[in-house]
């Protein structure tokens, strides 16, 4: 079966769902999915695309959509969690940084956890180092890690292969050059993966 | 079992998919649907939403999106159809008036066919009119009638109705106040309707 790459950003709030039950989903469907981090504003702000700002019936509505969906998986979240976040470049790089090392999928776990069910924001450094610690890393150490010209240059050149594939949004899915945008295309995306369509 | 009321505006292109494939998803599972057409156009404006205009990306993204799921269905279409449509105000206007008399869904319907499968603007007076003579209506008579200022207040009034209950967008299900936005939540609006919650 070809690769599922999740792209996604933390500071999506969609991408909670996602996070939260793709391990379960994952070992339910028997298949693997490649974690990569990158920067939703950058595309966001490049395309003219605010899905929420300046826009408080629809944000309303993605909020108890995403708790009406939250439940139907079983999912604890306190709602609506701070939004939007503050860092959310640092967040990924931090993100990115772990997925090189091994504890990325860990740390964005527990950050989305920090920051829907714990209510802290999710760019805050006080998030960030919450969440390092519960996977045993050294906060300071890897904070500053992950403002490294390395990390940063990292984000950034998966923000453009992201870009190049067609990506606008955060969580997408990508299979075979196919984009499949939001928590509620993953299963379009595995059939894809399977199939070649959409059943 | 409460009322299901389906909010549409014929401008709006995920539209298409729930038009097409109601009346089956109604036998399937045993439930009937008001369809209300309204202006979501003015809902979008006042509101400072605008999904497509100025965004190729996320544009080309939904054509494809539609015709994956499209043929998830079973659904033929020539896409992309032309985009956006003129006189969305008059299209709705039409379908309005053939609510009130027993001939709206099959008016939707046939503009929607006429539209995406055969690439007349569903605006335009020409898609109009051959829409209005597939369902056995006389054109002019009807064209001319929507434009009254009756039609066109009551389409104003369904508009006022649907921001009251927090409709940003289109299709939209309403199911005893909750709102579910989009071809991809009928699923959830059935449960809603069925269970109160999403399962």
């Amino acid at each position: 079966m070809p690769e599922i790459d999740f792209w996604y950003s933390i500071g999506s709030t969609y991408t909670f769902l996602t996070v939260t039950r793709l391990p379960d989903w994952c070992a339910e469907y028997d298949v693997t999915v490649r974690w990569r981090p990158f920067n939703v504003r950058t595309i966001m702000s490049e395309q003219n695309n605010s899905p929420f700002a300046g826009k408080p019936t629809k944000t309303r509505y993605m909020w108890r959509d995403i708790e009406r969906r939250a439940a139907k998986y079983g999912i604890h979240a306190k709602l609506p969690a701070p939004y939007p976040i503050s860092d959310l470049p640092l967040a990924n790089q931090v993100a990115l940084l772990g997925m090189q090392e091994g504890w990325g999928e860990d740390f964005t776990q527990n950050l989305y956890r920090i920051w829907f069910d714990e209510g802290i924001e999710a760019g805050s450094e006080s998030a960030l180092s919450e969440a390092l610690l519960r996977c045993q890393q050294d906060p300071r150490l890897n904070l500053s890690r992950a403002r490294s010209p390395e990390i940063v240059a990292a984000l950034a050149a998966e923000t453009d292969q992201a870009t190049k594939l067609g990506v606008f949004g955060a969580p997408s899915l990508v299979v075979r050059g196919e984009v499949f945008w939001g928590d509620d295309r993953l299963d379009d995306a595995l059939s894809w993966a399977r199939v070649g369509h959409v059943v």
